[in-house]
């Protein structure tokens, strides 16, 4: 028996006739001898629909009761869906989150799958059935339902798909992943395969296409992964195990993540301990701190700078008036309008000359960068958002993106 | 620990605002020092709005599918229920069919309550939490989610009073039971006490107010169930086990059931097991049969006459015109305009006077009618429905109602 899960996601599932049309996308797939497992989201803005309703009721409703609410969205998609099937014939049913075995663990709104319970489901498929699940939700060990938070569905999918033992095709709006984001480069690539590394490298950093966590756990268990347009049959990407298809390849992609600010602080007393005391009243309100540098000591003093999300302006604000008033003599300013561009490709852990590469073209075209931080498969650049589309520009074209 | 089971219908719940004002009063029963667990139905049309993105997909949806579809509409009700309540101060918690444990059986669409586990619903009440349960669902056997169709949210209130050994309150659009419908006699007279037997009788014989299925769950496990209106401190109606208060009445109410039509067949040979025939074919075709009535032979021929269900009107026109075929000599005629009046009371198991009573009344006022049978506390007339409002405003006068 092969066994296949197919995932589609909320615009995928937006409407009846867009669902009678992906009961025919899985019918064909049956068609082809293959037992699928068809895990779907909420149909389109039906999440923020219920989420603005617990709005009415309160501001911060009781999360628990969230989940509660929140889940009832894919139910309606799955039984659907299920409904679409066995109109067209063929023998279905439709399982939620508990039905399906899927256990979590972890903050209500943002669980964690800790293992599935895939008998039901196998059960089903011996029995020639199209097993249609709730993506986005689970249970926990109280009994309470649950759901995974942003990027859930997919995980839902790639999970099942390692139970299963068996590829996961996450069907979506766009046609693959791009070695840029097509919006911001119009030649920009598709790329036919990618490493688990690279993906979760570049979804953490900004691709919005996959969430990094369902990667992760492609990672983990090995499930190849085919991200592809949910209507039509334009070839997509497989997101696998690091291959020689991949090796002649050194740079994969590139990303672009807005919605930062950078915060610097100049004039801090190095021996006092100052910096940590900084970062621990950053922590303590919570947040998250993304890349950071320090120049050396000058004199005892130091300068340091990092950036942060814009979400988080108001607590930064209030945690810097209390540093200023903890630490005198130092001079804070943010800057509001920074991108961090990276670079991502496994073939960078043996190449050196790439990080050189990025600063000449950077140089050549007078692009100023405030920050760089580098991992074993990625290096990253602060640059003022003014600079974005032309940064953009002359790596995608230098790079080959 | 005096628990109380409190049922809010669906319009009790059709807005944000109306799920707030019954969290008020569910706070107000809490702060008498009752522990709580409260059932709700769906808001307002969400149930038809559901069956009708069902239809959308087919006219004749996979039963297993509309019951996944169904159940959402409580669970979105219970969880904002939940929510207000928690946005109050008060500790809640909302539980889908299966997670408080009630369990069914039957066809899809149509369960029926075979046990309850309520120990998750006791353990929940024990920590001082108002327990929020999703009426008209459960789950079955094969873990399947399942509805319990028509008045399903009463059975579901009055299910969990009889496990709690607790009383049930039905919170409703109407401020209790009348002796007969006020939109047809403006001068019912409300009823304080009736026994479960005049209840179920009543929601058989065409009372809206309460489904006879949860009445009976209450006759049987003996819970006081109290109707009343969702809005307000009116005094509603208990329905309980017959006592003294009710037993100086004799007749308890009156009820209407419109959409009937009547068949008559005339000259049916009666030693050739005609009769029998007929009924057959009826059966065979799923007609209801309610009321009938048979001439004695003369010559060997007689005329039988039977009500039955408007809706059923195309069916039946198709089996006559197959009876029509097999036995010669007969004349039918269908009579589309039948009202079935009854006249409810356990006090006319004693008392021989009340037929003749009614005959009198009928004979006085020029109200022919058509029909009469009579069970242990019920009389029904099928009479012509121009003569329905005549015969519910005469009647509720002289019988003092």
């Amino acid at each position: 028996m092969d066994i296949v899960v197919q995932k589609y996601g909320g615009t995928s599932v937006g409407s009846i006739e867009k669902i009678k049309f992906v009961a025919k996308r899985v019918i064909n797939e049956k068609k082809k001898g293959n037992e699928v497992v068809v895990v779907v989201s909420a149909m389109g803005k039906t999440t923020d629909n219920l989420i603005n309703m617990s709005k009415e009721i309160c501001n911060n409703p009781n999360k628990r009761e969230l989940d509660m609410l929140l889940s009832t969205g894919e139910q309606m998609s799955i039984s659907l869906l299920s409904m679409a099937l066995e109109a067209e014939g063929y023998k279905s049913i439709s399982l939620t989150g508990f039905q399906a075995g899927i256990k979590t663990q972890g903050l209500h709104t943002k669980n964690k799958i800790s293992d599935i319970d895939s008998e039901k489901v196998k059960k089903y498929l011996q029995d020639e059935k199209i097993v249609v699940v709730a993506g986005f939700q689970g249970i926990n060990e109280d009994g309470d339902i649950t759901t995974l938070g942003r990027g859930g569905s997919d995980t839902t999918a790639v999970a099942l798909a390692a139970k299963l033992k068996c590829p996961c095709e996450i069907y979506t709006d766009v046609d693959g992943i791009y070695s840029i984001d097509p919006r911001v480069y119009k030649e920009a690539k598709k790329i036919d395969y990618i490493s688990y590394e690279e993906m979760m490298e570049m979804a953490t950093l900004g691709a919005g296409v996959m969430d990094a966590r369902a990667v992760e756990i492609g990672c983990k268990y090995n499930v190849p992964i085919y991200v592809a347009l949910n209507n039509g049959d334009i070839k997509g990407t497989w997101i696998k195990e690091y291959d020689e298809r991949m090796e002649e390849r050194v740079i994969t992609g590139l990303t672009i993540s807005e919605n930062n600010l950078m915060i610097t602080i100049n004039n801090v007393l190095f021996k006092s301990n100052n910096i940590a005391r900084i970062f621990e009243r950053l922590a303590q309100s919570f947040i998250n701190i993304d890349m950071i540098s320090q120049t050396a000591p000058v004199n005892g003093y130091v300068n340091v700078s990092f950036t942060a999300s814009k979400d988080d302006l108001e607590i930064i604000k209030d945690v810097i008036t209390k540093i200023n008033d903890e630490i005198r003599g130092i001079d804070v300013s943010i800057e509001l309008d920074i991108t961090k561009v990276s670079v991502i490709g496994i073939g960078m852990m043996n190449q050196s000359g790439v990080t050189s590469k990025v600063f000449k073209i950077f140089a050549d075209n007078d692009i100023e960068f405030k920050q760089v931080t580098t991992s074993e498969i990625s290096i990253s650049f602060a640059i003022d958002s003014k600079d974005k589309q032309k940064a953009a520009n002359v790596l995608a074209k230098e790079l080959n993106l």
